[in-house]
């Protein structure tokens, strides 16, 4: 995975009221922190991403150029190389991990930025998925450290419909009597290939499979893409870790925290970074007018959707021409 | 289940080569018909819906009027009505129950209606989903038989991604082992909660969850509606004859047959009758871009989107002010 750090914040108490024991951060850097301080982007993970996941939109000449700016690419939480269920010894492991939101994330990671790395302010959060999630989380916790947001196929808080459709994936996973209620010795092999089946229907916009898309990832066939991709993908990956991340993807809101108390659209309006909003225009979980909305309760954001048929994956590195895009749109803010 | 008929079809030669002995094709009839034959409608029913299902677009002063025309409503093969998985006998019950594909099913309703009913024209083929994969098979196997067509949030081919939307319900409920490769004695009933949850994602809009229509259906949140609807739902259905009839919709194709050689445009081109299409605009399995490249191949086709929020169910009784567009689509169709 290249070499990265490992953040040891020892007792962090959750907004659950439970206490992450031995709570790490693993995180990755690129490029040089300048003298004032004043060149870090923050870059936290996806869904089940590492920082290794993220370098698609770092280097040389693109808007994330390492020349320019210290880039921090923090893990989530739940994701197996940051804090998670498998890698924390008993008695809170596995089934036992603790609940996390994503703003427990965000307030870890700001501990890393100022106590561990002396920064202050970021010239940029940006994010793709649960990644723009967190972007926007800092940007709402701490207006004055953000001086832009970009989040890409991701949403400031987790609408109804995203809630269900991550229902049906973790209903997948744990019809499969080898979940075990989380305390299996070996994967829930067949559940994880459920789930990845569930999930390549939804990652994926209809028109991508119509135009037979995967073809350009390198798949022969629809069935080729859900065994070689989709299967293949899931079986990488621990059932109590995608569902710690689950959970915490459900549970999203910019606002559930004692400093807005639940009113979303307050928490919108004090974001006071410059924002640019990518959500794709074909994506099935985060469609479109859920970002349209944000915007428009933001104060000074721009709604800039990608004009792509790959789905949520309009966000990530599968299509040259949407990273392209994203790039684009980030070198514009990082420009203004 | 209200009256019904039993029509016997002895030993059919199916598509697979197979052969379903005791072929049963169960039936429910509307209005008379008339002397000359010539007001018979063909309404089949939908994925896992039953003769009863369709009664919410039958009625008097409606376009499907008993009062005017003879409406026969055949069950889908593998509904659990007419021959499926859950009534066949030793040795072609349950897993072992043949593989089914429209073409089969519409063969075996063209039997019915000729040797046992005497009608050789219909007025109108119209179904919602499943239902309008059957109309569709009809205008395209029998193009002097079918005077009209309309076809409701269905396609005269399941595309691919609606294909992998299917492999991810499939997966769901096989993936709990008390499926038993169809060899149950009771219903894997953790499988299909698990399916009906993932099923809600798809069969809805994410507009609908985010204006929170269920309440329109009685429900108070969204769990409540997974499990009251959804999970009720699915619940009271046999896994072995859902998955009979996922096998016949993922094999849909109007083309897929000696007639047409798999030369979807020609079977398209073939249609001859005047056809309404009925997408939902938010129907995401089948969405309206694969109706429009069906009607621009069709002679005399109209596309009529549903301009509703109800995803898939804009097609069905769950929304009245859909079904009276769908409705008034289908009186101005027989007028014409």
């Amino acid at each position: 995975m290249g070499s990265y750090h490992r953040y040891e914040l020892g007792e962090v108490v959750l907004q659950s009221g439970l206490t992450l024991r031995g709570a790490t951060l693993a995180y990755q850097t690129h490029g040089r922190l300048d003298a004032d301080k004043s060149n870090a982007i923050l870059y936290p993970t996806r869904f089940c991403g590492r920082h290794e996941d993220n370098e698609f939109l770092i280097g040389s000449g693109m808007a994330l150029d390492p020349a320019r700016y210290f880039i921090i690419v923090p893990n989530l939480l739940g994701n197996g190389v940051s804090s998670s269920p498998s890698n924390m010894p008993p008695p809170f492991d596995k089934a036992r991990f603790p609940k996390l939101t994503i703003h427990d994330n965000v307030v870890m990671q700001r501990r890393l930025l100022v106590e561990e790395l002396g920064i202050e302010r970021l010239r940029l959060a940006v994010g793709w998925s649960m990644g723009a999630q967190q972007a926007y989380q800092w940007a709402a916790l701490y207006p004055d450290a953000v001086e832009r947001l970009a989040a890409i196929c991701g949403t400031a808080r987790t609408s109804p419909h995203n809630h269900v459709f991550l229902e049906g994936m973790k209903a997948a996973v744990t019809a499969d009597a080898a979940w075990r209620e989380g305390w299996y010795e070996s994967q829930p092999r067949t559940g994880l290939r459920a789930m990845a089946r569930g999930w390549a229907g939804w990652a994926l916009s209809q028109t991508f499979y119509r135009e037979e898309l995967y073809r350009q990832l390198g798949y022969s066939s629809v069935e080729d893409f859900l065994v070689g991709f989709w299967e293949g993908m899931f079986l990488s990956r621990d059932a109590n870790n995608m569902l710690s991340l689950i959970w915490t993807w459900q549970h999203n809101d910019i606002s559930a925290n004692p400093l807005y108390g639940g009113d979303f659209e307050a928490a919108l309006g004090a974001i006071k970074a410059r924002t640019v909003v990518m959500p794709g225009r074909t994506d099935l979980y985060f469609p479109p007018e859920d970002s349209a909305y944000e915007v428009d309760r933001m104060a000074d954001a721009e709604l800039r959707t990608i004009p792509s048929v790959w789905g949520h994956y309009a966000g990530g590195p599968a299509n040259p021409e949407d990273a392209a895009f994203v790039n684009a749109r980030l070198a514009e803010l990082l420009a203004s």
